[in-house]
């Protein structure tokens, strides 16, 4: 997803003019960086250069990867700090040598350091893209500020990488944004620091396909009073993200954030909410959704709709990226901190200040956006 | 479906309590008649009791049919207005004997006002259900309201009997509501007769199922700049209103309402948008709406979404209608006067004031009735 | 679904005229008996008549539970024979007090004399329609003629209550078919024990919805070369079949038999089969099968079709059960032995003579039963 | 569609190897033509090089185009007989100027020889693959062999372009097949010519997609006696034939086609049976079907099927052209005359000869092919 991002920008600079998939394409709002201003550099455990994963992905079509090949080759990932603990399936050994939590978050400060000197930027935003990583056992590192440093200390095994990058952020000054639905800037640790630094942070999860859907449909049910009796939910993808998840860990930590975004918009619990997720290699990056909802209606009539999503993973996922880094990097020229509510829409399960729940229904988080960014020309 | 709301009053009046289907069910704003306040009333060239109506229809379960028999046996159509020049399709003698349309507008008047007095009803509102009208010929009758009375002087063959019932209810001081596709109060000559007579109007043709999606989802692929390439939307439905429609005049004049509703909410002419209703018996009232929407997102990658809504036309429609009384009668009570924008989320081609372009975006429809409604309770 | 099928042939006997469901309805072949000939008895851990079943299933319509309540009060199951450890998810306390498989066996024989005295019958046929079992692990019982005999011997613990049925049906000289995946008369010691004393056996699980379909779409791919890259079923059912899968165990068992089938018609093994059966209470026993099929054509062209079943489990199992039971005693007539390969057609895992492999291409498994039927009024 | 099987047998020449699509790549039967001894020529109104061609028809994808473009450029179609009063939507200059039916036909022959001299072939077989034409009138020439030669004495306007072309195939001795609905060798002047001349001809409407599937389920549904209450069938397609059918004269002979294949393979009539076409640009060669299928089973219990299939028009159809070409050629080396039966499989609307009822159901098409190949090495 983050190449197909890359090569997205890299073609609008050669001249690509369909703005299509770029939610913010027409927003008007003096700082918001440009797509052309933005400069692109990260880790991987997979060492190998954009273009050689852009060439085994299959998500850019033949011309699309001639075109941007040799923008994208100049592009090889920094060595990542990983842990095969959190991530089983993924191998690739473009790896950093890890000698304990504290140096590993020191390590990604100065890769974020030097990349800013080299490319002379104005500043820099971090946005995880990384595989998902399983759910860590909810020890002291994770429930408390103090816990979080006091485990860093002791390089905790609870603590994965994503919290390490997240750190080295939230520590560096600059602005992060979670598209993982792996535990990172969201532990109270890190919001903390977060908002003690005033750096401003969002995630997580992004919201590109099913789940979209799911909350575009749930508010209009509520509003007819569609009672909704069980929505089922079914997932086939055949990508590396789909290789990850075929982990039972990595997939629990994925459905985990799909759970109750259903019963929050309804107001009410919905029993029979099933969502799967499976590896299907004839699929590739062509991500394909079924969903059957069960509604009763008018005298406990009960009808049913089904919804076949036939999306392209990376190419939902990719614009979105774009637009929390140029929203990120812009709540940081406005002295914003802590969590970004107005983002709620690119994500599965926004993150919040204090203990209020999210906002899940996409109409109304296009709003908050709207309002946040003040954006007149805007719908 | 007008059998199926009035037999969904009664099993409410005998204690059925659920509420699904109800938009406003939990909506406390004074002056908002409770649903069992409600008495019913109206025309049909079918001269058979709502009862026989609901055993044919197959709407009511067995059990829902045996407990309204006695309260639908009681409610006969009085011999209605009507022209097969307009609707060929459906038969039935239940007919008054025509002597032009002026003498038509008092009779439909003196109706109204004996079943005012013999029921001691505070109010009356008209809803329109009946069959779909072919659309007739662009005449001055249409165009402008001296056009209009002189139209009905002349018994102009343009003039259909859903104008005849609207101009009567205008006249008689009762608010009006459209569910129908047919051309009724959406005339010059009607809108600016209701303005001058204070009577609020609303309509036209009940957004029910297909076009009800279309108004969720076209809003966020907007949000989301995914270009909607194509839409193809096909309807199978086998109950009489399906029969009316086979008459291509009808049918003309219901798809006439679906074009551009797409288009409004997008912001740009969607070049293949399709949309068949074809009679097939076999689905009866449960219609059955299928939709093909093709879009094209970042980097101009085409992906597809397939709609495929199990309804039951009668199921959906029928509370829709009572919430239409509903608000039209406390439009009435505040001195609403003319096109009610606030009913927009019920309408497929919703009449506004002027020439204001309709709201067809389904959520901001809703928020359009909240706010009108100023209802603190609802959401 | 046994419930299902007694209420049917009830219904018969009190003029229901479709003949809809029956494969063999007008088959007249000497010695095939008449769906009015059959008597009904059998065991179930869950003591409630066959009414109080039939009135929890929803299956049956109002009318059709009225007309049959009567005749199905009459039948109350006899005390089971079972094991939660072969099937933990089945609750009911309609058991025989166990003092060992071979005293089991005598128990089963001689509820099955006393019947076929009560009712005078010319026959009897055992059909097994239990609640799916767990797979028992492959020891000696389920390898030889003489291991079996032992195991029955030591009370040995693989030995399930399906196996104990069969074992009876066949020492009493009962033909046997097994409707459930559960392993019964298909282990080599049943399957000789069957030929030696010359019982007619078949099964197993019924073929119904998803796998019927997929058994008539394979064949049609593989004769226009449409190369089968990807098959991925799901399945969602609310029934007590639906909740016995909710076991692991039971649900292997019920998977096993669905695997093969796809690659054996196709000729080459099918890497990503994918097959999902998931416990979802909104659809009763309206079971529902969304399939996806990916086929690659002429110079490697990627297509795909989608089948979305929405059937009804008992209404398509019950009518084959009848039709398994008729040709199953015209094969006792006929002096038939061993697996009935003719009965293929109605199975996913068709029972063969020897080590052959079984035929899964439904056209020529119907051509199988009406060369064997010799049936010249059929088609 | 032409356009694809040249290019794809110029692909297999260049290597490629999958044989997917191609029924009868591993049949190995004395006389059948290889793939590659197949060499091309024919007429269009549209004189653009298949090379042009193919690059409008987004079939091929680009490495397939660029590798063909070379072979495909040397193929430019000859002027073609063609007339708009049958096919209106078509326009193209590559027209011979018509001096009557008797001189079209003698051109065209003297085509065909050309084409056989210049390419020293062992015999040639002629294949109507042009856009559909309306359905002409029924007078005379369409009933009888003697008024087939007067018309065309009489230049009669009911003899269209595909009359022509299949006239002029039979004098000159040369098979001939029809993959398109027009009239052509399926009228009683032509077959009985074909019979007389010793000509094998074969048609008509090439059975790819959704026909397919209907033939393939439909004898499913019976041999389960699933009673067909309805069958809905929708098509959208956006490539040239599309636009031809735009056309309801076109239409109504590509429909006439599709009727009656239903009732004669479940052997009553399905009153219900629809058959949508509709001209949709975004899909262009991707033709996608959306059949609704009602069923009532046992005890009248009501299931459906929906079946979508997102197919490839010319992909489906180009390997079937090559094979009934290759079979009609093995035809004629058996000396064998008029209506090939054994063609079937590959049409909606078979050729028979007399008055026979066509066989629809695809297994028993498959097998009569298979039992006139003798092939012993299939299935
Ligand atoms: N694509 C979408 O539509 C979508 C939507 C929501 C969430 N996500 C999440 O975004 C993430 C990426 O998705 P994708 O489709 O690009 O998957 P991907 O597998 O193509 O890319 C993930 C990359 O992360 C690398 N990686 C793994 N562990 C790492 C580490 N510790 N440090 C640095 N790099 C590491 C992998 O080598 C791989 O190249 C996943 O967690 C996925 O669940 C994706
Ligand atoms: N049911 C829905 O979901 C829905 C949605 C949108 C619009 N509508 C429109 O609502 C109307 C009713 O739908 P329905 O399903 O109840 O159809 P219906 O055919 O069941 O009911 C229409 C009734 O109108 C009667 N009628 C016809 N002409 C008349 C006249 N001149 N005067 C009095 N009665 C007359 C008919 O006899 C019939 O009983 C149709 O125009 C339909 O297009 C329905
Ligand atoms: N319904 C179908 O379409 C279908 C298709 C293929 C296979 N099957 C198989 O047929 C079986 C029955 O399906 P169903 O839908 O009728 O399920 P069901 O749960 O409605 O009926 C199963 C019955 O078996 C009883 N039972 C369980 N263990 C028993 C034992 N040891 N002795 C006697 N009775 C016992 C249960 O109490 C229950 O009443 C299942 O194994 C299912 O997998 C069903
Ligand atoms: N593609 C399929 O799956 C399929 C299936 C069944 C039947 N068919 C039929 O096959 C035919 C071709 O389909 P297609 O997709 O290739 O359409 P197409 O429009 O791509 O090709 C038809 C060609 O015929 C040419 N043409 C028209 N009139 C002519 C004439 N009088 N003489 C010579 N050429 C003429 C047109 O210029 C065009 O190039 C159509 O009739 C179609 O209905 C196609
Ligand atoms: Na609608
Ligand atoms: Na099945």
């Amino acid at each position: 997803m983050a190449t197909t991002a890359v090569a997205g920008v890299e073609l609008m600079r050669r001249g690509a003019n369909s703005m299509s998939g770029l939610p913010l394409a027409d927003v008007a709002v003096p700082g918001l960086a440009g797509y052309e201003d933005l400069v692109f550099g990260g880790w991987d455990v997979n060492g190998q250069s954009l273009a050689a994963a852009a060439a085994e992905h299959h998500v850019l079509n033949d011309n699309q990867l001639a075109e941007t090949e040799g923008a994208l080759a100049l592009v090889t990932p920094w060595k990542a700090v990983a842990s095969s603990a959190f991530c089983r399936r993924i191998g690739g050994g473009n790896m950093r040598e890890m000698r304990g939590h504290r140096a590993a978050i020191d390590a990604i400060i100065s890769d974020i350091q030097q990349f800013k000197v080299a490319n002379d930027l104005d500043d820099v935003v971090m946005i995880n893209l990384a595989s998902t990583e399983r759910t860590p056992a909810e020890g002291e590192a994770l429930r408390t500020a103090d816990g979080f440093q006091r485990a860093l200390d002791q390089d905790d095994p609870d603590i994965g990488p994503a919290m390490l990058y997240a750190a080295a952020a939230i520590e560096a000054g600059v602005a992060y944004g979670n598209f993982t639905p792996s535990v990172a800037a969201d532990i109270p640790g890190l919001t903390e620091l977060a908002e003690r630094r005033g750096v401003p942070v969002a995630g997580k999860d992004g919201k590109t396909g099913q789940t979209l859907l799911k909350t575009v449909l749930a508010p209009a049910f509520r509003a007819r009073a569609l009672h909704v009796d069980g929505w089922f939910s079914t997932n086939i993808l055949g990508n590396r993200d789909g290789q990850a998840l075929e982990d039972p860990d990595s997939l629990k930590s994925k459905l985990g954030t799909k759970g109750n975004v259903l019963d929050s918009i309804l107001g009410y619990k919905v029993e029979d909410h099933l969502v799967d997720i499976r590896y299907y290699r004839p699929r590739g990056d062509d991500k394909e959704a079924w969903d059957n909802i069960d509604v009763s209606g008018f005298l406990g009539h009960k009808m049913q709709i089904k919804v076949n999503f036939l999306c392209k993973d990376s190419v939902l996922a990719a614009p979105l990226v774009l637009e929390i880094a140029r929203v990120l990097d812009l709540a940081r020229q406005r002295g914003e901190r802590g969590p970004q509510e107005q983002l709620s829409l690119f994500f599965k399960a926004p993150m919040t200040a204090g203990k209020r729940a999210p906002e899940h229904a996409f109409h109304r988080q296009e709003r908050m956006l709207a309002d946040w960014l003040g954006d007149k020309a805007g719908r």
